[in-house]
Order: structure tokens, then sequence, then C-alpha cells
């Protein structure tokens, strides 16, 4: 990188990421301050700033106010994921999506994941289990409750042709959530998902919660051969 | 939020995300200017984009140079799990993190995996199996290839005490990677993790490369019960 071009946080920034692969910044050494680094690069203090700030959230750099910056030691990094409407996800593997409603009633909430959500005893709930579908085959089978308190109109949502997680995605103003992965027997959606009950199957718990409230809490089973893909 | 104090890019943040959640910036809505915002809120105009650039990463706007910045129709949100040392993780969960190493040799990779790394048929690796335990019962199965091209140091190195998984972590000028996710059966690392080999478990398949050579495959097998949480 020449001194003299101007010098955008992005060029800082895999300078910088260069630096730190080659060993030119060892770990665990201090790296030199923001002002001699725009300095040196040509560039403002804001624009060294902003790269940096980059390389300590992908966990390169440990940032301290007044020790100053070092390369980090043993390096944690963050995986990233989107989250998407099901029907995206399926459409981003390559494939048309499909969805087919089984159910919408008032099978009640297990016990259990009331509470794990905070969903009063009293609360009611609507239930929909649904099967999504990949060029026609099962893709995941969905078993949902919805929080009436939290999105009343989900009692009376027509989710024969919208599915619960379209509809949610539309209407709940979602806030945050949580994401459980976990391996099980296909048990009781294995009939849906065409497999036996002891195929090996991912399952995704996921809650999701607006500001004040929890909205919803969904068991979604794979089909067999479901892969979650992340770049690090 | 008071127009009088002073404003930082979290509270305007805040604000926003108050706007989009309660949909006075509805689905699909174009949002005020960055110079408007600035003005109503009382903060420089940077702030306000330091905390859209936020929102616009979460995915709850986009944002278009010249069209505006809208609020997402659908949003679809980022999972963001940390990836650390394996001992590491076993901490987080609570657990005193053990290690044993099954074998270090010449185990020849698959061909499949060298293929899908871009390792030469020609190029030597090392292969690392080992146990990771969590308070003495088996956590993971590990699984690992070495490219010796990217870490000659991996021919000689002493997996006896350190996990290659720590060694790389601190030895390899890791750059990128994928993480493949599936369940599976447990198979032939089934006697290690003290279950059956028909158990559905958690399989992690990780490639990591260097800025430039590929430097490590390895197949994770969780033991029965393991599972991902990530938030969103």
């Amino acid at each position: 990188m020449s001194r003299a071009a101007p010098t955008g946080w992005q060029a800082v920034h895999d300078e910088a990421l260069r630096r730190i692969q080659t060993r030119e910044w060892p770990p665990g050494a201090l790296i030199p301050g923001e002002e001699d680094l725009a300095a040196e690069l040509g560039c403002a203090r804001a624009t060294v700033n902003r790269a940096l700030r980059e390389l300590a959230e992908a966990g390169l750099l440990e940032r301290r106010r007044k020790a100053g910056t070092r390369v980090t030691e043993v390096p944690s990094r963050r995986a990233q994921m989107s989250i998407s409407r099901i029907a995206e996800e399926i459409e981003t593997r390559g494939a048309r999506p499909g969805y087919a409603l089984i159910a919408a009633d008032d099978t009640p909430m297990p016990p259990a994941r009331r509470h794990a959500l905070g969903i009063g005893p009293d609360t009611p709930t609507r239930h929909v289990e649904a099967l999504h579908l990949a060029d026609g085959a099962p893709y995941v089978h969905e078993n949902r409750w919805i929080s009436l308190a939290a999105m009343p109109a989900a009692a009376s949502a027509d989710f024969t042709t919208m599915s619960a997680n379209e509809w949610l995605l539309r209407h709940a103003p979602f806030s945050h959530g949580t994401l459980d992965y976990s391996a099980a027997a296909a048990g009781e959606a294995a009939s849906h998902l065409g497999c036996d009950a002891q195929t090996p199957v991912m399952v995704l718990d996921r809650a999701t919660f607006g500001p004040e409230t929890p909205i919803t809490w969904v068991r979604l089973t794979y089909a067999p051969g479901f892969h979650l893909h992340m770049k690090i």
C-alpha cells in the first residue's frame, strides 16, 4: 500500500489483516497507535479507527482504552449465519419452496416450553403444524405455538397459504431470540419427513421475543441430509 | 429521547430500533435522511450514520446510495456464534476441559476431502485423532488432517498435551473457513463417545484456510446431548 494513495477504511483493514496474518504484528504484540498508523498510511485517524474496530469485532485485535491495541493471542472468531424466511432459505439452496398446513388448532403448549419462554399458564396460544417442501420433497417440519397475548391477530390468521413463519416475519415486532440446534431421532416428525423414526435429523428450537413479550416458540425438524452451513 | 440531550450512536440506534419495532417506521418505508435525523436528534451526522449502519448490518434497514434508506420488508437476521478453542468452549459450558490424544500418524486424508479443500494428491498431511472431555466425560471426538505444505511444523509437533486445535490456533495464519453442521449416527466415533453407533449426534465438518493455502480439515463428532446455541 503506497503512502501517497488516498486510503479508505477497507484498505486499512486489509493492510492490518495482512500484518496480523504474516505475523509482522505477532500474536500478543501491541500494534502502533491510531495516529501513527494514520500518518504512516496517509489517512484520517477515524479511518484507522473504523478498520481496527472491524478487526476487533472479528476477534483478531483486543482494544483497551488506555493500554492500546494488541493482536489477540488465541483469536476466537465469530461465525455468522443469515436467518431468513424458510421459503427464502429453500430458494437459497436452489430449490422451489412449497408449503402445506397440517394443523392450526388449540393444542396446548408444553408446560416446560411455556416456562422457558416466560408465557404464563393462562396466556392463550395458537398451535400451528406445517410442512415446508423443497422441489416437492419434505424439507422441514414446523411445530409452533404463538402467544395470543403478543399477537392477538394470530387467533384468526389463515395459515393455509401463508405459513406462520412468513406471517410472523411480516406482522410481529421481532426483537431478539435464541436458536438451539441439536441432533435427534426424527420421532413424531418422521411420517411427515418420509423417514424412519430412528433416523438422525437436525432439530432447531427457536424462541422469538418482541421488545416486551415472548412471541413464539417453534421446533423445526429438518429432513435427513440437511446441513447447516456457516462461514468464519 | 430529548432533543437537547447529547446523543451517542447507541442512543440513536436504540431510538431507530424503537421506531422500526413500533412501526412508526413501517416495513418498506423510506426513513428520514441522515441530516434530518441528526438535526432532529441533536447529534452529528456521523453518529446517525454509525447507528444506521449497525441496523443495516443486522438486516433491519436497507441502504441504497442514492435511493435512501428503507425499513427491510421481511428482515433477514444474522445469527452470531463465537468460534473459540474447544477447551474454552467446554469452559464456557461450565465444565473442566480435558484432552486425550488417540493417534497422530500418517493415515491418508480421504480423497473427497482433499478435493473439497483443494489439497493436491502429492501434498503430505498429518492425521490427528483425539478426544476432548468435559468434567471427565466425552465431549467431542476430533478427526483431523493438517496440510504439511501450509504447516510444515505440524509434522513434528507433539499433540500429546496440546491439542491440534490449540496448536493450530496459536501457529496457523488463520484467514477464513467454512463450518458445516449436520446430524448423523455416531458411527465410528461411538466407542470414543460412549454411545451406540446408531445414536444421533451432531457432526461439524470444518475447513480452515490461510491467506493463500488450505490449512486443515476436521470432523468433530459431538457426544449425545450437545446443543449448538446462538442468538439473534
